[in-house]
């Protein structure tokens, strides 16, 4: 539960306020290479921190974004040509480069130096394993902060999986979901007896106690939870996973060691956000194995002209998520929502725009959401009032991570112990995705 | 004409309004029994005085309506398992009873007693004649009110009349619409000429005349107006009508004693409400003769997946409500607008979504409705400033009316003469529906 | 740039606003003729300055624009029966003729004088060259001022060429592209080579010279530009405009002192207005030659039911107006997008529903655009404070205009030589269209 004042703290992101400032310290992966194809292809418009931007390619394959609106006039750039290392506006064509320099402003007199005056807000834009990544915040050049070590970014292009798809709330809530172990066993396993997991396998664990005990412990760069359940006598299962600064979660499917996958919850502006999944091909279970498409695992609306038209599925609430009420009336579906995303979709949009924290009632099992909570609140406090850095900005480092699940001795210390698993970019070729056991692994 | 604030008073219903807490003082027909068809089925969305809300019936039949978000995290509970004798939310599988109890809390270890501590807003709900009873105000288990004697109510199911529509507009402007009975000669019958209805019928009589007389009299449970013609040299045809605390109407047409119908105009919130209207049938002309149905007089829309979504014309301001100007300039139809209810409807919500009534000019025709306004107004202040319990809410046979018309000696007293024939639950064998007169009677 | 403040005042034109009081000075076309084609036909919704009216045709063909809202209880007159010299709303009966008085008030007591105590707000209309001209100010009777001597208002019908269209922004910004010489070299002939028109052709000089200077002077009624570039040796080539209030273009495209031609940009409200072209056929290239039709150069939507719905086009933001981006990019088109007001369409839309102008940057192209601002909000400014009547209120002759191209020998006094060319109503046999070259006469 928290105050009208700190839910406002945690959630808004515009420019300006306390958490938005926060985000804008941090490169933000905010739309797909895949989005701007190859060089002097049509422009793209992007929403982020509630900013509306254009980006493109220009013709030595390099991305700009800049302002929507033209500085001369206001006319839209989306509507510019894309031409010889610029976008061009065509109201009057004056054209600006990836910098936002004005390169070309030909309704003026040649002898007119205006052109040298003028300078289109512009954001640095660096490209990496299929993601474009954005910097809205105040530094410039040398001084522009690292991008973060996250390892499922960072793949070969045919090993990269992509997932992506717009909510429409704001992106804490969403973020909830998926640091929120407890409510696997029912919204998306809720139907699904543990007898049919076979015996030994992790899931048979799972689904026999779907009220697993949470450790909280923060890092360095954000907090870790491990949930544990018995396993079989003497042992112990243990979901370990992670939130990042500012809105990286990796959640506690699979197996720690094996699992390369990350997720970002991106805020397109306070009331809609995207998720987007950066992943290895072939370290987790739901995702198929096609490179670099995206993994969403429903179907996806046409594009639309406007600022929130991309990356929405088609199930929505304008049709109640496409709930089939004799699948969840059977048990053929814990939900009746015909997809994991579509009932993780469905639940956080159903919170509300801005969902109200001032009247919710939290467990045992929202230890993990109350401390990233504090988390985020405090660095944003701190930012703001002291200037204080925020974690990770400048450590790329705390971003080498893995999550999962692991079986481990009941006398074991966790912290200790799954400390090398928790490790990226190391190989352990003993894990083997199969002690999962036969349930879909969410 | 009344001052903006007295206006503002009036019109809004939500938690904490003057008007809105006079209202919730008394049971709410807020659903169809129908909507709920049976043990188990799928939830309800109920919108009622701004609130959202969900509507399930469990195992054993009761009704329950409680809070639309999960206590928990937010999730809406319309997506939820409606199963043994509790609607459980699918996000962590917390379930709640028809009184709001926490019956079952999975997700939490099996010693916790954080169950016990939660509770989700409910609302008592009672079932008759086919309608859902909701109560959102104060009293609670003993200490709550009575249904109203509704007659229309309490009729058996194959002698029920319901029927339902949705109204984008102020609940005030809608019910004002049925205790001005002056419309009627215009609106609904303006095109059809005097002649046109027999000799000594009682038709002949309204549209010989469409500039009644009114007599409008203070009453226990709300206010009775008698408006009055020549009938035949010596006589004169009375219609009485009523209006009922806090948001029902007995209107004049049909024959005073003989006729069963009340409407109630619900408010969904300030800016929506629906008409119900509930009946015997057979006891005047234009509702048809099949039980239990909806008898609205034109196409509904499909439900829709949102908190307007159900009981919708087909004819909205989006189409112009399906207006014929050639039928409305030939004289086929008055207005053009293709029933009775659709012209109300084109009327009252073209007055605006809430009515600014600090610009009107009120009539003689607006006796009525001043009284109303006045007597609304008065209810709400005195339940404010003093706690006065509003008419009828501790009176459940001050409901005990029927309204229609009667042919009195022209000398004769109405209030006296008509009394016995506006008891609801009598018998008078010898009326009949034939004096009206071969034209629509509305 | 503006401050904000400033942008306020010359963008808002509801009642009460400076800019919204100094419209209300001058008779606004506010409608075509042919949408009231003949006595007694169907009222039209007309929002106008931000004010809800209904228009009609009586039964001896006068025009009357009143309230929307029946002044009894607010029903909309747009409902309503347009019989025998007035307007009768279908609620009560009232009948209102075009000067608002209540002319039958049949639900009241035939001895009742409340009638003739009523009114509703009725606005004088009049009627030429096609347009309904609306008068929404303070003045009545004797006192109002003349309508405004625009040639191409005042030819015969079969004469008269009309284009109208809506666009959802707000009127300043759409009327700011019309007085904008500069973009047309590039919004729609930027893909245009110079060598594509004849030798010595006007198109020529214009395709050449992309980056004309500006003299802006101020007038009687309003502001005039000449801009200018070089044509033969010793010759220059002059395009000559003129902005009059309160929202008048007349564009540089055509042959001064040949072309008739003047637009209005009236504002809906302040974030919807239309584009209304008045023009006698033949004296300019674009226009075809159907009179009295609706000569927009691209598809319209139907019209729908409500006060935006008539006059918008079918390409809009919705579908990125239906921008081509492969013609964008093959140089087939410069923008892609379709027609020439499309193209302005985009633009100005583009620039938000109303522009901040506190972030501009304004070149030397953009003197007319500054110049007239700085008129419009003085003039505003001078009848808030001090009442002064603004420009051509009482005036009619300053609209006697026309704009258009010449080519002057280098050392002419444009000002001086063009005055007769600028002068409307005269003849001038020798001036040909064929001039211009061959490539679109925008």
């Amino acid at each position: 539960m928290l105050s009208r004042e700190e839910n406002e703290l945690l959630c808004r992101v515009g420019p300006g306020t306390p958490m938005g400032e926060l985000m804008r310290q941090y490169w933000v992966p905010g739309a797909l290479s895949s989005e701007l194809p190859h060089p002097d292809c049509d422009p793209l418009r992007v929403k982020l921190l509630g900013e509306e931007l254009i980006a493109f390619r220009d013709t030595d394959g390099q991305v700009g974004l800049i302002q929507n609106h033209c500085p001369h006039r206001g006319a839209s750039l989306f509507y510019g040509r894309n031409e010889e290392a610029g976008l061009r506006c065509v109201y009057h064509g004056w054209k600006f480069d990836v910098a936002g320099n004005c390169v070309d402003m030909p309704n003026e007199p040649a002898e007119s130096d205006f052109r040298t005056k003028v300078k289109a807000t512009a954001y640095p834009v660096r490209e990496r394993g299929g993601i474009l990544w954005m910097y809205l915040g105040p530094r410039t050049g040398e001084d522009l902060p690292p991008l973060p070590d996250l390892e499922g970014n960072m793949q070969p292009d045919e090993q990269t999986g992509i997932s992506i798809f717009q909510r429409e709330c704001n992106w804490m809530q969403a973020l909830e979901g998926d640091i929120d172990t407890a409510h696997v066993g029912f919204l998306h396993q809720g139907a699904i007896k543990a007898e049919s997991a076979p015996e030994g396998s992790w899931a048979r664990y799972a689904l026999r106690d779907r009220a697993p005990r949470y450790k909280v412990i923060d890092t360095e760069g954000g907090v870790t939870y491990g949930t544990y359940r018995p396993a079989e006598p003497g042992s112990t299962y243990w979901r370990v996973a992670h939130f990042l600064f500012p809105f990286y979660t990796m959640v506690a499917a699979g197996v720690l060691g094996l699992k390369v996958a990350v997720r970002a919850w991106v805020p397109i502006d306070d009331e809609h956000c995207f998720g987007l999944s950066m992943s290895k091909l072939g370290t987790q279970r739901r995702l198929n194995q096609s490179p670099n498409r995206n993994l969403a695992d429903a179907p996806l609306l046409p594009n639309g002209a406007d600022w929130y038209g991309r990356y929405r599925f088609r199930a929505n609430a304008a049709n109640d998520y496409e709930i089939d009420r004799d699948k969840q009336r059977s048990g053929a579906s814990y939900s009746g929502i015909p997809s994991v995303s579509l009932e993780d979709h469905a639940v956080t949009e159903s919170m509300g725009p801005i969902y109200d924290r001032t009247n919710e009632r939290l467990g045992t099992s929202d230890t993990m959401i109350i401390r990233t909570r504090r988390r985020l609140i405090g660095a944003a406090v701190a930012l703001r009032d002291r200037g204080t850095l925020p974690p990770g900005v400048a450590q790329p480092e705390v971003y080498r991570l893995r999550s999962g699940g692991v079986v481990l001795p009941s006398d074991a210390d966790w912290t200790e112990v799954t400390r090398p698993l928790q490790q990226a970019f190391v190989d352990h070729p003993g894990l083997s995705l199969d002690v999962l056991g036969g349930v879909p692994a969410v």
